[in-house]
């Protein structure tokens, strides 16, 4: 497979996250139509499921090649992405179906959905532009909350690479996810009850972050459900929204997530992303199933 | 043409709301995919141009019927929407392109995209399934806020059928929206600089709102960077993302619109709306593009 990804690192390294996100053009036509080969990796998975900041990520790799395919501006990064997750695709082949909705001066829109055996797994839409590293907000953006364990970053409670009941969850040898003491009691049966968790995030192998790891990184951590006594089981995401509103500096990722409302078996969770100067770069909302007593 | 809608009154009167976001079946076939025919309607807009959100209220109702047109368990009502916001449709007709992705227990999924002259105007996603009328809050769930001007609802500052610059706007001849006064104040050239708009909805003809009323209010107050000094212009939306948590009860709906971030030329907004018994009902994000000095 000739990849087709960029590599965020200084040097010529290939990293794990761009080795598994890694898109390879089957075809594309006049019409904005484009087809890439990519591979369901088994090691961004949480048991047997791949996970879906990943698959987004990977789908969006995938669109920023059919975007900037033809010639006009450049609009390397996405700056929003649209997910609906139909069924989890399993380890392996799949392809990634686009569509370019438009081709515009400041961004393009671009329809994508993740295929498998001829089934839509995960349908997507992103708009595509520039974001310039000089940028600087002119209202608002809260700044990144302070999180417990400080400043080290290598305090707080680490993510294991195995889940409650044993389940493998092989992404956490992968992905350095620190949480701040104060949210992680459910880890020892002892939510909080706020129903918010925090942290901090880092590829183990020490890729930088883009804006491709914005979009696992909106997914990142555990459900903010998991801070609330009563609900059981995992909570299936069905349509995830993130905005990219900045690249990020190199360095850790502040990750927070927020549990809005649980009613009739479905809840709303916001995710929000600062980066090392403490300046948010992502925002993040989605609707999962969630089970309650 | 033969509407497919539910008229939401308690007789037979049709409403304006339900004849302009009508959809005409032309066609389906086995696998899911549906195509309507409906009419771009020239009393939804804002100026020349249709209202985002009545839009994707009318390629809701699509999508719904497309969901429901093969046998199983009825999923009447959206639960989440998203929809990328590629180029306003002219008025007149155009046609709405589903594709049901899944038809599960619980909840089906449907991809729809309003097409106009072959060139898709609107690309959207739904999740459908079924709201109970008992449904309650499990945990979480910010109540209505109160509004200055109460408890008459026809207090406030009612918005008028021109814009500035005497802009057309015939959609608030259908709606009675009145805005808070506090955050009223961009429309005598003294924004409060909060970013917040608040205010009341309701349909002028007196149908009472249901789950396609509220992905119009989820996108019916201006924007909330008009709170804002120094912004200018309109502010198109790019994409939107809308939950629906519960079915409104009869009467008003409580509106509030909150800008987050303003930077690189794009705003993230958040809307929330809640209905006459104060509860949570539909929630909603939205990235737009802004013009700042």
């Amino acid at each position: 497979m000739v990849n087709v990804c960029r590599v965020s690192g200084d040097d010529d390294t290939i990293h794990e996250f761009d080795r598994a996100t890694a898109v390879a053009l089957r075809h594309a036509d006049e019409g904005g139509r484009a087809v890439h080969d990519v591979v369901i990796d088994p090691g961004w998975t949480i048991g047997d499921k791949p996970h879906g900041g990943y698959l987004l990520a990977t789908i969006a790799r995938a669109a920023g090649d059919a975007a900037n395919a033809v010639e006009g501006p450049e609009h390397p990064h996405v700056l929003s992405a649209t997910a609906a997750y139909v069924g989890p695709p399993a380890l392996g082949p799949a392809e990634v179906h686009c569509e370019v909705l438009r081709r515009g001066r400041a961004m393009s829109q671009v329809r994508a959905r993740l295929v498998q055996q001829g089934a839509v797994r995960v349908e997507a839409a992103f708009t595509l532009g520039l974001l310039r590293p000089d940028a600087e907000p002119w209202w608002g953006g809260e700044r990144a909350p302070a999180l417990t364990g400080e400043p080290d970053g290598d305090s707080g409670v680490r993510r294991p690479s195995a889940g409650p009941g044993g389940t493998p969850m092989p992404i956490m040898d992968r992905v350095d996810m620190r949480l701040d003491p104060t949210t992680a009691g459910f880890s020892v049966g002892e939510p909080a009850g706020v129903g918010e968790l925090r942290g901090r995030l880092r590829f183990v192998d020490g890729r930088a972050p883009d804006h491709l790891a914005l979009l696992y990184a909106v997914d990142a951590l555990p459900p903010a459900t998991f801070d609330l006594a009563g609900t059981t089981g995992w909570v299936p995401t069905l349509s995830l929204t993130a905005y990219l509103r900045a690249l990020p500096a190199p360095g850790d990722l502040v990750v927070r997530q927020r549990a809005g409302l649980v009613e009739a078996g479905t809840v709303d969770e916001v995710c929000d992303v600062w980066d090392s100067r403490g300046r948010l770069v992502a925002q993040a909302t989605q609707l999962a199933g969630v089970r309650t007593p």
